[in-house]
């Protein structure tokens, strides 16, 4: 096949294949986030100029929120906001978003904090946020004519890329470390999708993602060649808070940081809502969240830098366990902007979040939602954080899918017989 | 302690407790569905006169779709169709409900149907239908006066209740056989409530349950001593897929049998709503499914039996497991009365539903969603299920659960070095 990517990151669209009218809605260019030069919506996702990453620029329209709310209840809702037709909603796809948005009231008391809501994204069809990403991902994929929707992971993303193409009824190909744990292996295969096992680390499996998107015609890497789309996404996050909030504002929210992009996007959507009028104008803080085990961004923000120095992750938190994150500067420039911070927590601390979640608020969130409860308990108790305001946590993935995080943790209160006098003996009446 | 449960399954509310105004709704009494006695709400569950199962009966006001409407987001949006208070939203629950409603053009295609939905409640917070009648239970524990949430279960009942519990705030005690698998032993205990493993059979722990709940006042068990409220639960499944498909019902539904509870209250709902003006009068056929290890319900129709013999369960589909099914005659009436049947397939027709479900629409069923997939391309294959009528099929729970039933039967199409050499030699591009 011939190649439809250069070397330096863009690509042609799929030959003989040009976009239908609106194929992006209001979305007009892509925009290079370092030098700010566009170029025309299509499969690239670096800057021609500079190599620096390229983001969907938009023009809307005005927007109200009784249209948003008379759309469907799914991220669709708020397809003017983002790269996709407005008929999106008519094309099978797995139609996450519109998560539980949930008043932590006894989360709250035993942090000391007056106001604290979960935004629980293990709600989500493969129970995690990636569903939204991957989402806007196929989406771009078929209007930019590819065939294949693919991407390399070592989780959540691999769930959710394989769930949607078999909804969408297209074929995907997942690379997956050859060691990952069983579970992940079969909540991926039972979609029937080309799950391909590689011998070697993920960043092997990355490079070799690369070297595929670069080679075949067609295929879409949904967090490589078609990733100004996909990333886009994340935006919904902050859409869905702003709108069960009553369309208003949280004074701070907390993001757990992998590649970034997620806390950038959220960032994005905030002052988007504002620019609309869609809610009133206000300062809301964005804290980042690492495992100490991997926290490159944690340390560049406590450090004072401006750039990221890549890491060798050591963490359970796996799905955070990205060494060198794409997002990584605009993360310190969020976090700095708007007056909040990036901080850190231990696996011991990542597991006592766990269980404090699911304890207090009945949410079983899987490592990342750990380290973010973690983080946001370190940030009250080193004054990072005030606890007067209004806080939003996110929780990005669901708790059964890392249960070996907690396996030796927790487990019954006592074994008896099955005698109502053997159950009194154990104390348990 | 006193006991507040007589042996023949009446019980006061806990002592000196008197509910308050409004506690149960447009609820007014609770009659028995065998000799059709009444007595007023409380903790009753059998029938004073006959020992028959009590019911849930009101007297609704007018309800108008733009009242639902205009509700919460979950199944509280139905709270004047419900056993609950009018507040009953401002109260932490764990707010199930609105999962999706899924247009399944894929498998339609597969199996040869005109049109097909699939109602996902793997998308509940916990992850299966239980959700729905734990949230009603434990409103009615609270309005009766109960201080502690407590079960009897093998997987998706526990956790339900000890995620409802730690949510509310208050103590869950789940009762488990002492050999049930760690994953879901882990995905109890991690919300902290008192989990107790006891050594022997379900059907043991199932007779301790009683027996606590005859001897700890306060105790509320959901599936015992608040049965009937905790039962109307199920009938939310029947509104939201009325108000999904545009306030109007489908022609058949297909539901998996475990009590036989689920099945009844959707055809209660279904009949509510029409009573009601809420959608148009219109014949509804309910299917039921089972696994062919544990049948009674499907032998009992197929024989023309108005009763159900209890059998040994020896199925994969562990959530539909029960032998002596509390709601099989009443499963018997509904099939007959609406036109519908009752089928079971095997375990091995059970993985192929998983998969199929899983490959076509990239939903990851648990086991009973495969038993009712399996099950409806049985009734059509057998001419027992119209294919060119509307058709409903719930997925009642979440393959994530149940990973061990597709465990030996998917996984990576192959191993490569991770070279694109190695890719192309694989056959991969």
């Amino acid at each position: 096949m011939t190649s439809t990517l250069t070397t330096h990151g863009t690509a042609t669209t799929p030959a003989e294949h040009t976009p239908r009218e609106g194929a992006f809605g209001n979305a007009t260019e892509l925009r290079c986030r370092e030098c700010g030069s566009t170029i025309p919506l299509g499969a690239h996702y670096a800057c021609l100029e500079c190599f620096g990453p390229l983001e969907v620029a938009y023009e809307y329209p005005a927007i109200t929120r009784e249209q948003i709310e008379a759309g469907p209840r799914n991220i669709w809702r708020y397809a003017a906001l983002l790269p996709v037709p407005a008929d999106v909603a008519s094309f099978p796809n797995t139609e996450p978003g519109l998560t539980r948005l949930v008043r932590a009231g006894n989360l709250a008391a035993e942090l000391g904090l007056s106001t604290l809501w979960v935004k629980d994204d293990s709600g989500n069809p493969t129970h995690s946020f990636k569903d939204r990403v991957v989402a806007v991902a196929l989406t771009a994929a078929r209007e930019l004519g590819f065939q294949v929707l693919a991407c390399p992971s070592t989780g959540n993303l691999a769930n959710a890329v394989a769930a949607a193409a078999a909804r969408a009824g297209i074929r995907s190909v997942v690379l997956v470390p050859q060691d990952l744990e069983q579970q992940k292996i079969i909540t991926t295969a039972v979609y029937g999708g080309t799950l391909v096992a590689v011998e070697g680390t993920y960043d092997d499996v990355n490079r070799l993602a690369s070297e595929i998107a670069g080679e075949e015609e067609g295929w879409a890497f949904v967090n490589v060649n078609v990733r100004p789309y996909y990333a886009e996404g994340s935006k919904t996050l902050a859409y869905e808070i702003a709108e069960q909030l009553g369309w208003r504002l949280p004074d701070q929210i907390v993001v757990p940081v992998a590649s970034g992009a997620q806390l950038v996007k959220i960032d994005k959507g905030i002052r988007e809502l504002i620019d609309l009028g869609l809610v009133e104008d206000k300062p809301v803080k964005i804290y980042g969240a690492q495992a100490t085990g991997c926290a490159p961004v944690a340390t560049a923000f406590k450090e004072g830098h401006d750039v990221v120095a890549p890491v060798r992750p050591a963490t359970l938190a796996k799905s955070l366990a990205i060494g060198n994150p794409a997002d990584g500067p605009y993360v310190l420039d969020v976090c700095r902007r708007t007056g909040g911070t990036v901080e850190d927590v231990t696996d011991e601390q990542v597991v006592d979040g766990i269980a404090l979640l699911a304890r207090t608020e009945g949410i079983f969130g899987e490592t990342a939602g750990g380290v973010t409860i973690a983080t946001l308990q370190k940030l009250i108790e080193t004054g990072q954080l005030d606890p007067s305001l209004e806080t939003v946590v996110i929780n990005s993935g669901d708790g059964l899918k890392t249960l070996d995080a907690v396996a030796g943790r927790v487990g019954p209160k006592a074994t008896i017989k099955p005698t109502y006098e053997a159950f009194t003996e154990a104390g348990l009446a």
